[in-house]
């Protein structure tokens, strides 16, 4: 069968594009990959990795006469990428991000985009604490959703020519009001990021105690927080500062509630502890049951032996 | 060779407990396991188990003539069962617990450790999110580090047998005074439980993102939190009643810190968010490193395919 697309431009090469250009291969959806990355030592790894066909530092260039261009850069950087390739854009190509973050997207993106380009902006709920070129692996979008936002006018042909890219990709696909999803994003994915910097923020600077005696008995609970706190931060100083209404929303709501369990702890009052720490147990039974976790204990992770 | 211990008695058989009998059976480190705990349904499930030789529900009757006395009970509950089982406790007796929270164990249990008796309290820094006696297994304390608090008159004997049963169990042992004890905790580990329940508790009760969302689109980070949240609930509740004052300051310095993060986020200070994600990646992998964690991506964590 011949691959749905002819030409797959991925601009920008970390986690996510390295992972949709090592999936798309796999899965034979272009008959060609082409990679643009504006480091040239990235670009150079990803050559080493054999990831693409053609490899540009100029993301213009790399964009000509591609049926799919998939910008997997930090949201803060795709207005002005768009810009730059909007001249070399074919007609009727398919222009797609992969930001966790759609509103800022759409309104810094949409300007650019020429008649008869198709915008339709998606995100791949995936990823792990790693980045760059290295980090990429065809199974990240296995069983993940990945949510695509429409814009006005968007065009419904496009829309599904995408969506069946997602799906071949091993995602499952939906579509979502960009504001809607980054209300949504807010609570799953940005404020826990957010807490979890803060978390090993705050351990990384007491006095009283030490950063050796954090990391030796890290593994009461504090050694989760740190995977997140561990992810890029650029994506993330990127996602903050264009997510903002939501973010501070969800932030207000979790410092209310923060304040609330600070007194009971002030004041002893054991019953709204218990009461505040039992309601939460079904969520987690309710996202193992929606597949999207394991159900082993302590995440099924195995931690390295001494000497292993 | 002979066990080192005559008979171990185990008062409180979830989580902790049950893995100290499977490790400790299997290790041969004691001729008898007597089990104690106050629900007859558990008592039945622990006898079941086979995770005993023999079953209380007295937990005064079980300690009787036991060498080494183990309190697995919420900490809120150790003062009251060392009152019980104070009166069957034999001379040369070593009595411990397994709390994650020093002091307020040591005030409670003190009083009631009759003269000739050895009290050592111990902490084992491991668990997983579940809990009762099904959860338990011999591997839960290997590689992972048991801090002993010896008290003001502590015998170096008893502490060093203590010591031992814990080495053989595969812990790494360190003593800690139980004031400090209490503060690394609440950083490394009380903390953490509490922002995670009280992040999952935030989501719970959002109005403007369903319930059926956060659940759906977990897996941006949410789902991480979710973990910790799942936790025994009367355990942390006594936790945080019996260690209010080192919890209450690990928080101000999170809450001071996420309201300078906070106003990052609403003025769009983009270099200061930056600075915030960028130092914090290498405390993980320190704690990887220190052989506490996975160096896997996503903690190496399988998610279940649909239908497998």
């Amino acid at each position: 069968m011949k691959p749905p697309f002819k030409r797959l431009t991925l601009i920008g090469i970390g986690l996510i594009g390295s992972s949709i250009a090592l999936a798309a291969r796999r899965k034979e959806l272009a008959e060609e990959i082409v990679i643009s990355t504006r480091s040239e030592a990235t670009l150079d790894r990803a050559r080493e990795l054999g990831l693409g066909d053609r490899y540009y530092l100029d993301a213009a260039e790399a964009a000509e006469g591609a049926d799919l261009v998939i910008l997997c850069v930090p949201v803060g950087a795709c207005g002005p990428v768009a810009k730059w390739i909007a001249p070399c854009l074919a007609p009727g190509a398919i222009v797609s991000d992969v930001g966790s973050v759609k509103e800022a997207v759409v309104r810094s993106m949409s300007p650019h985009i020429p008649q008869g380009v198709h915008f339709v902006p998606a995100h791949p709920i995936a990823g792990t604490e790693h980045s760059g070129p290295d980090a990429g692996f065809a199974e990240l979008f296995e069983n993940r959703w990945c949510l695509i936002t429409p814009v006005e006018g968007s065009d419904a042909d496009a829309i599904a020519r995408l969506a069946a890219f997602w799906t071949a990709l091993g995602s499952n696909v939906e579509e979502m009001d960009p504001v809607r999803h980054d209300r949504v994003l807010a609570i799953t994915s940005h404020l826990p990021h957010l807490i979890a910097y803060n978390l090993v923020g705050t351990a990384h600077d007491l006095e009283t105690v030490t950063q050796s005696e954090v990391i030796k008995f890290s593994a009461g609970g504090f050694r989760d927080s740190t995977r997140l706190a561990a992810s890029d931060p650029t994506m993330w100083r990127d996602v903050f500062l264009n997510n903002k209404d939501a973010v501070l929303e969800m932030l207000g709501r979790f410092s209310e509630e923060l304040a609330a369990l600070q007194r009971a702890v002030r004041w002893g009052d054991g019953e709204a502890l218990y009461k505040a720490f039992e309601r939460t147990r079904y969520i987690r039974r309710n996202i193992i049951e929606a597949g999207q976790e394991t159900p082993a204990p302590d995440f099924g992770r195995h931690v390295k032996e001494p000497g292993e």
